[in-house]
């Protein structure tokens, strides 16, 4: 048990904090006002080549392809950097490290052909155009995967993709879509679904609306509804085989999670931030409102609730890499549930120490606070997760009158 | 005892519900696309027409002038009509029902000059213009109201308002600003405050960018920031006596936060429904949502929580009723507490069992989850109202050690 | 809809109050200290007489015989002198309106026979034994009543009770049992059950063991587990008619709920009380403990917690009155759970306030936080009445999609 | 990062599982009701003498002197060695590894003169008898230490103690008291107090009752409550210097802490393990228990909360060994109340699914849930350590209007 970072993930701390602090918080305005655009800053591709000129560039792929740039930490070794990175929402962008972009390539990684390769993942690993990643679907409970009802006919040499999805994070800036649908409705439950690669100015791919969470899109990346209509995909454009659907959206969505827990956490570090500066600097009834101690029990939990959810979201991270997305499936479901629910308290106690302002675009705690509750909904509702949980977790084998922990009730 | 509404009010109940289900309901689609715009729809003078005719008119002001259209009820009376309104946001427009402008009425009815009354209440009386109450601003916890900084200078026969307020409610929409700031520096605390009539087009008042809470603003009413820049205005349009801003403000904000109240409880009610639609039709891991116990305990806690919060705001209406707002004040700050928790905890989770679908823009959930947040903080945040709760509770007069509920310990 | 207590109830408030200041807290110590050993005071029945002599006694029957001694109330003119009693536990007794004997009355004074009025109502009318009912099993989820075992078999002129009953209050007191059992196997569900007498002395009535509740009983009626070893009891001790079971457990349940809510309500104003004499008192860090936010707040919440209790309570008394159990049923279930749930939170702060003497015997605090953790599970855990809320709530007729709530989302 | 145990700690590990196993666990019954009696069984000395042979000893001694019987581990090996002990109260004793003794060899064991070490010290490291520390008072709040009155005044060559204490862990068994008190009241706030030795059986130790705590008192070592009444004790009694009592209770404090969370953490493992035997056996509603989604949550939501609790307590005590008291006080402070909220919570859904024999004494449920509750309150409440999380939290530098995240506001 050694919760000390090794010098070579210190080393990468200690310079990705310098490199935040130089390139990315004096930029952090314009950046934002950007976001609140739906844009990256203008400035993005400069910052983004001095980041992979440092070498901190793709951290956060375990089978990032060895010819690529970038580093091959463990999940374990990114954890420290996402949270980082996390703190101001947007910067992952600057290392190539951020959603939907990362688990995209994870899941491409170990699936593409040499061909979709060099057209779909390389310019990703580059850092030179986006990807989305099109699954939950309006009409149905897109968490029972099982559920989803976009097809993904053959036609010949091609697939036809007919389907509406929305909340696809990243949709406008992408310039290609994997979307997930059925392709054989006669196979096994698990074999059913397929992933194929959707170029984004394909005829009949629609662009029909926005689709903020309480107004909410991360920076960068607004989530928008996608009618496919008809979309005709030649047949190399599939991932993997035929009914993978459901194994590479695990690979996918595993590392989805666990890095979005990271960088949660490290945007709750802004938010105890925040709270001190403004509990520092108002003043009511006569006191500074730190002095009260209903704030302060609220920074205090706050801590308190962080430091639980970053433990747990790195020994996720460790058992990920020891033993891989089987074995961690429990805690995966647990830091998805536990990192979301300490965000959102974390999010709601610093809105209620801003008042007002908390609630306008001014600070990111509205962005957190919207983004938080997303959480608790996005890649699963709390209630799949615990259900999972429950399911993994060991039944007794004995009836409970033989546990020696009961007395026997008097005859 | 007697939880029975009297013939009168079962009577306008049920109008006001035909009404409703009549006028409002069939146009509630356009109306809503028309507040996510920030206006009211165009056939709103249409149907505040109808509903004047009917006498469905200004059921909020007891205090209304005798000479003036509407009803005279109490507040005990108006509440449940109040909670049927809220359950369409925007509904209670149509019925002169609305905030800010019934608050600003109350405070305006008792105060008006004839003059002040001719040229800014009556046209609100008969729903012709709107209004707004600026108070909070930016850089002072307003919630400590002794805080407030913008100034109402003397000069001459005007006055010089000069300030900066924020999340001013139907800034944009409103003929006339009340406007509280310090008159007189050297007064006795509580008389160093007034309230003066701002019309919305003099020089000097510089709308500076809209105040959305979470993305959002109540319907047809979107709050702003207003920059007040050495704005003139004639000295008689100083609302009652130099000095009167507290008790002023005192007058308004009792029925203000009922008011908002009532309304949270009636949109509980549509969240309830809309809970129990949603989760009737949709299906995960082979079984209706509405099956899974913990979905059925979301609901029954809600339920709970409505009646609970409901009865609370009743009997705090009909305490205001009998003895005036001191009496009340602790009642007043117990359901401000009570409700917007209720109001959050069934937002969120109806939100839940919506997903994704719950932080767009298409269902009223979004709206109230917002809202319920915003609650908590204006008109006085959570923290301010636990306190006057406190201090307003009766302090025992004697020693724990007299109480006859101590065992003595052994000597 | 009217919060005023009539003219009848506030004087008997008044006379109530009196009394309980006069002849009771007087003697709380001792009262209390008797309770700890089990047992009523021994002056226990001259402050009855004295109750009696004044006619407070018998006021929590509405169905109170004609001929019998004391007041016939209503449930909603009950519940604040129910609420008076309650803020000493023990009170009740002075007044024949305590648990279990008042619920057991109220079940027998419509179903017994004349014979049995004489023998076994009559004297607890009177004050003169103390009864108990026996429902729960230790081997089954009672609170599905379906699950009881216990067999109540004809036997020529006599029935022949076997089972094993726990948790039965003021077991050991009693000098008869009100047994529920399976009297017909081949009945339809709810007409499978049968309450007999069953005499205490009678052979085979068997008092296993105390059954405490956390180290916790009520005063003078502490709960005990019995072993019912074929029982012989004579057919004419059969209360009402053979599978009439369920139907006298529902005419006894509702009052008995109701009642232990009302105590509650007021066992929770001596608590406050409690917490704020002890706040007053200590000192930590510089600073009288009452100065600190967080237990003005802890104080706050309290009283918010306490007056929505009430409420509930008050109204779901009314309603009993007005329209009878069957409608009340949902609100029966609200208040069984609202109430518990703030009982314990208000006894979990009062503990948290006193320190380790709240967990010790010297202050009521250690039996509220017992007694309201019991009452989560006494006749019916949570689950149940959730359950049982959610299926007394209105299911919409329309789909979702039929709302004027919701937007229709873009085509 | 590491979340593995070193192949010394497993073998520990699974070494101390099997002797639970063998040697505990088929005893436990008799060991439980012995406990009930406030005994430990007659057994226990064989028990500890296998656990002595096979080296399971004095696991808990960071400080251990060198010539003492037993391992010298560190806080983070121990960790789940204490845990697994947990799992059954009572078992800590088998292995000397139980409180209060082992927080007071801790504290002995620097401070010790080599007379003291003889006399008290080395047979508490044998086993041979029980210790106890006395610094609880009931007249103050003692979780401020300078409130502390009793007083430890010299007299010649002894010093007269005089003073009430009360919750003293294992009182009725130690055969020496570790009394802090008042020795210099001129002195410096943290060089007023000392601790001094005092014999069970000198005259004016006066036990005057048991104070368990919710009725429940820890096994073997029910608390009591003392009147120290000017005992007489020699001036070598006294641990360290004069005017060292606060720090000799810092050295003692810290390990109890960890020590108690460490435990807590496996009884909450033994409480999910119950949890899982009761749901999967009772059946309500034509359901197994189980089934209900409600009930899967319970044990979903205990497994995160167990998780969390054990991460954050092995990082403390990883702290503690790597740096120190000093630097890991945030986190001792945040271990305390998150593990004792968790132990609750828990400790109540327990309760909640075993219905009322979860209140019963058949099982440990009932002494968790107490115990769960003393710890909110013991070694400092839950408002003295979050105070202390807050103050040991890093201030801000700079002012928010600095801060690169807050955009800065329209002029």
């Amino acid at each position: 048990m050694d919760f000390a970072h090794s010098p070579k993930v210190q080393g990468l701390v200690d310079q990705l904090e310098a490199f935040i602090d130089r390139e990315i918080l004096p930029r952090a305005r314009p950046w934002r006002e950007a976001a609140l655009e739906g844009q990256y800053p203008e400035f993005i591709a400069e910052v983004q080549n001095k980041a992979k000129d440092e070498g901190l560039w793709n951290l956060a792929i375990p089978n990032l392809p060895s010819d690529a740039p970038g580093e091959r930490l463990t999940n374990a070794e990114f954890a420290p950097l996402a949270e980082m990175m996390g703190r101001f929402m947007g910067a992952p962008k600057a290392f190539n490290c951020h959603a939907p972009d990362v688990p995209n390539m994870i899941m491409m990684a170990d699936a593409v052909t040499s061909s979709q390769r060099q057209l779909w993942l390389d310019p990703l690993l580059n850092g030179d155009v986006q990807s989305a990643f099109a699954m939950t679907e309006p009409s149905v409970a897109s968490s029972d995967a099982t559920n989803i009802q976009t097809t993904i006919k053959q036609d010949g040499n091609d697939f036809i993709v007919s389907g509406r999805k929305w909340y696809i994070s990243g949709a406008k800036a992408a310039s290609f879509h994997l979307v997930m649908g059925v392709s054989d409705d006669d196979a096994a439950p698990d074999r059913r679904h397929s992933v194929i690669i959707v170029p984004a100015n394909s005829p009949g791919v629609r662009f029909v609306r926005p689709t903020p969470f309480l107004g909410f899109s991360e920076p960068g990346a607004p989530a928008w509804e996608i009618a496919f209509e008809d979309v005709r995909v030649p047949a190399e454009n599939l991932l993997g085989e035929s009914g993978d659907g459901f194994i590479l959206g695990q690979t996918r969505l595993g590392p989805a999670r666990v890095h979005h827990c990271m960088r949660a956490i490290g945007h709750c570090e802004t938010l105890i931030e925040l709270m001190q500066m403004r509990a520092s600097e108002r003043t009511a009834f006569g006191k500074n409102i730190s002095e009260y101690d209903s704030i302060q029990h609220m920074i205090a939990r706050s801590r308190i609730e962080i430091e639980q959810a970053r433990l747990l979201t790195w020994s996720c991270a460790w058992m990920l890499d020891q033993e891989g997305f089987k074995s961690a499936r429990q805690h995966v479901s647990m830091i998805k549930v536990a990192v979301a629910h300490a965000y959102q308290s974390i999010a709601d106690r610093a809105m209620q120490i801003f008042g007002a302002m908390g609630g306008s675009d001014d600070t990111p705690i509205r962005d957190a606070f919207s983004w938080a509750r997303a959480l608790r909904i996005f890649d699963g509702p709390d209630e799949v997760h615990l259900r999972q949980i429950y399911r993994l977790e060991p039944k007794p084998s004995k009836p409970l009158a033989a546990s020696p922990q009961i007395l026997k009730p008097s005859a």
